[in-house]
């Protein structure tokens, strides 16, 4: 229902699930970077930084109710699930607890772009 | 701590009450917008931005362990507790509850800064 | 030609003109603030805030050569021409700088995107 | 002087630096990735992003005049003093040239700072 004001709560369950997806995403970009394989995990450190970044803009435009937030969710609902698919590839925990994450917040993103 | 590795918990609170401050302070720039007075809020609404902004920093920064997140936290104490005497200004609703968060917000990053 | 590296010139165009736009789309909501009739400019001063961080994130995302790039710059160009139309609405000088600026940003966007 | 209204020129050589540094470290935060010795390379990595988040954070607070402008470039000059040191380690052109670039813009973001 929102912080301060009544925001529905598809809404919120999507800042929240893009709030989670930012956190788990840059904890999971400096794992990787200190695993001993970094050499294979290119396109995953890279989409992890992609996902974080467009995750805190959708929360940013979901709170200050932008004219653009469903169009930003729809982007991100996209972004989180290519990242889902490369952190899935590794077997470490970090990755996999990572990859479910970005898939949650993707449900969540399409279920905003959609109301 | 942490969703995906081991975050402290004084770091876990900072991110969730910046997470939070964001939000508050996103919606409180939104409410701010649609007051029949806007007009003498200009401060306020300039620092909500800001102070909204400087969270999402503190918290991608926090996510990531990243080498100032101290210097983060300490920064954005001191908007956080500008933010909320700009707020707490305002009788309204929503700038007395965005004045509450920005203040535990601030409480938290100091907590953080001095670890 | 891309700062470090070989980006072309469509990319290093879209770049500059999103910095640019940054820029004045921020500026412009300080001055929109400080105008005696701020209270009809609500949705200039909202969409002012969005099209800036939505420009922020398309040049992070074509310098980083990040996979959603051109998604990005689609997206950016429908905010930048949101935004230069509740520009143009206002006579003063900012407004209709902002606005001009924002239509070229669009056009360097739809370039990127269709590239 | 401003893209609409009267900045200072050290206001818009800082911006002007931001910008660049921005892009360089994100070119360079690619290049990184796609070395051969990217297992080396975490630390400059990690603070290359650390570095483009905040010179961005910088930009937008100038644009938009924010209270604590020059806090941030005060704490921006020391980022990019640390993320040069990084990158001056790497005797590849990339980042030879991205640690130049960062310590033009740590110096310009201490003329902001003590103004």
């Amino acid at each position: 229902m929102g912080i301060l004001t009544g925001k529905n709560n598809v809404m919120q369950a999507c800042i929240d699930a893009c709030n989670k997806c930012v956190q788990a995403c840059l904890e999971c970009f400096n794992a990787c970077l200190n695993e001993p394989d970094v050499g294979v995990r290119k396109n995953c450190i890279s989409i992890l930084v992609e996902c974080a970044m467009m995750c805190q803009m959708s929360v940013a435009m979901m709170s200050m109710s932008a004219q653009f937030s469903k169009e930003h969710c729809q982007l991100c609902a996209q972004i989180c699930d290519k990242c889902a698919q490369e952190c899935a590839m590794f077997k470490d925990d970090h990755c996999q607890k990572c990859a479910e994450i970005c898939r949650m917040c993707a449900e969540e993103c399409r279920k905003m772009a959609n109301m």
